[in-house]
């Protein structure tokens, strides 16, 4: 988490002389999260760049870059449900799903996903999903019904929309006295995270975190080794591929739920 | 945190039969919050009753039934600060008191205090407070000062003054990455606690607390002994001690400030 390269959408400029290193025609292109990978050639501050097994299959391996990464290491490094508890997936995208896939390989007994689009439960139940929950089905809030589901409140609650009504209800779906509600999605810039105290005072606890509290550059090598080790697998988060050429048919696939996680071939 | 003895101030009766035990002239006196303590007698609730050391001096235990086991547990049991780091207390009556009294006990290389009233400082030296804080001395956000004494925020806070706007502060005076806050304070019923979701994402944790955590009936004895065999220093709690008969002046001791911790003697 450290200043000089922390994601910055706004800097599109290399740190050492605040200049771009891409150009067309004379007139630059700047940079992108500090990485630009939509091109064969890049760029970037070495603090960016993580060694990882040669070996290992770029076109697999490049999912764990973001998304599949802060999903799973939400749930293993900072929700770290205990085997046997009870686990709420808030987002059944991409990143929820692998937050699933961590709470399954933690042991859950039951995990609830949580979606606005029913279509994604089946693809869920994969990923260890045991229950799901359509916040449209109730007249009133998912956190009540997810409670009077589990006698109370799950043990541990993972985010993963960026709604902050979903970040509120996460973290009032946990249990009193030990529940810890784990916030992954980015909310928009005007958004407050708005609860009463008193959930607080009943000894809940709220977390956030970055990147799934991986350090990308000493971390991500391991997680990359769990992959090659078959530890994890990374095929079934993978539903489509599209040459570069078709890129913006992937955006159209994500937008429109039917994919949870495209590779874009840059070979294409 | 169960349900059937959790402290309800609306109660007021012994749950087997939803009856008062008290009376006058006919009419019934209700419980206070389970123990109804200003009597020479009363009747409580097994669960509510801890059996301590017989050689323990009622007029110097009696403070750890409230404020001071909930600061200090707070502070160990919750806040837990690693020894080194640095502690934020918000709030210096006894409850904070106990807090910095727990960061000091823990290792804690600096305190910093925060209190609308300074004249509290010299007190909380004893406590182990090293640095005080007055927001009225600042036109800048009091968690943006401590930032800035600090690098960037405290490693640990400990809010226990019940205003909402301390709780924000508090938790928004942690250092990302690492920062854990506790919330101590007994917010107001329509208090919304309110942050950017960003500052959560920023890997800081938010921690509520009841009682410092300590299960009272298992705890307390425990807690007792630490004063028995001299880990703990009570004495200094103590401000004031009045008879019955002068309970409003204890009252009146508190509110002006005057004291932090006031023994009423039933004897008197």
């Amino acid at each position: 988490m450290c200043d000089l390269l922390r994601i910055n959408t706004d800097r599109g400029v290399m740190i050492n002389d605040g200049q771009s290193r891409f150009s067309i025609k004379g007139k630059p292109i700047y940079h992108f999260v500090g990485t630009s990978t939509f091109s064969e050639y890049t760029v970037t501050h070495v603090g960016c760049v993580a060694k990882i097994n040669p070996a290992a299959p770029l076109d697999k391996v490049c999912v764990l870059s973001c998304g599949i990464s802060t999903g799973f290491g939400a749930t293993v490094n900072v929700a770290k449900p205990k085997k046997g508890q009870t686990v709420a997936i808030f987002g059944l995208g991409a990143v929820g799903l692998a937050a699933a896939e961590g709470a399954r390989v933690s042991g859950a007994s039951r995990i609830i996903g949580v979606d606005l689009n029913p279509s994604r439960f089946n693809e869920a139940k994969k990923f260890g999903v045991t229950e799901f929950v359509n916040p449209k089905d109730y007249d009133k809030p998912v956190q009540q019904v997810i409670a009077e589901m589990t006698n109370g409140g799950v043990d541990r609650s993972v985010e993963c929309t960026g709604s902050v009504q979903a970040m509120i209800s996460a973290f009032e779906c946990v249990h009193d006295g030990w529940g810890v509600a784990v916030l992954v999605g980015v909310p928009n810039k005007d958004d407050a995270f708005k609860t009463h105290p008193m959930n607080l005072l009943n000894e809940r606890t709220l977390k956030g975190t970055f990147f799934g509290n991986y350090k990308p550059r000493s971390d991500l090598p391991s997680v990359v080794e769990k992959y090659m080790n078959k530890e994890m697998e990374l095929e079934k988060f993978i539903t489509h591929a599209v040459p570069f050429s078709e890129i913006n048919k992937a955006f159209d696939l994500m937008l429109s739920g039917e994919s949870i996680r495209c590779i874009i071939r840059m070979d294409g």
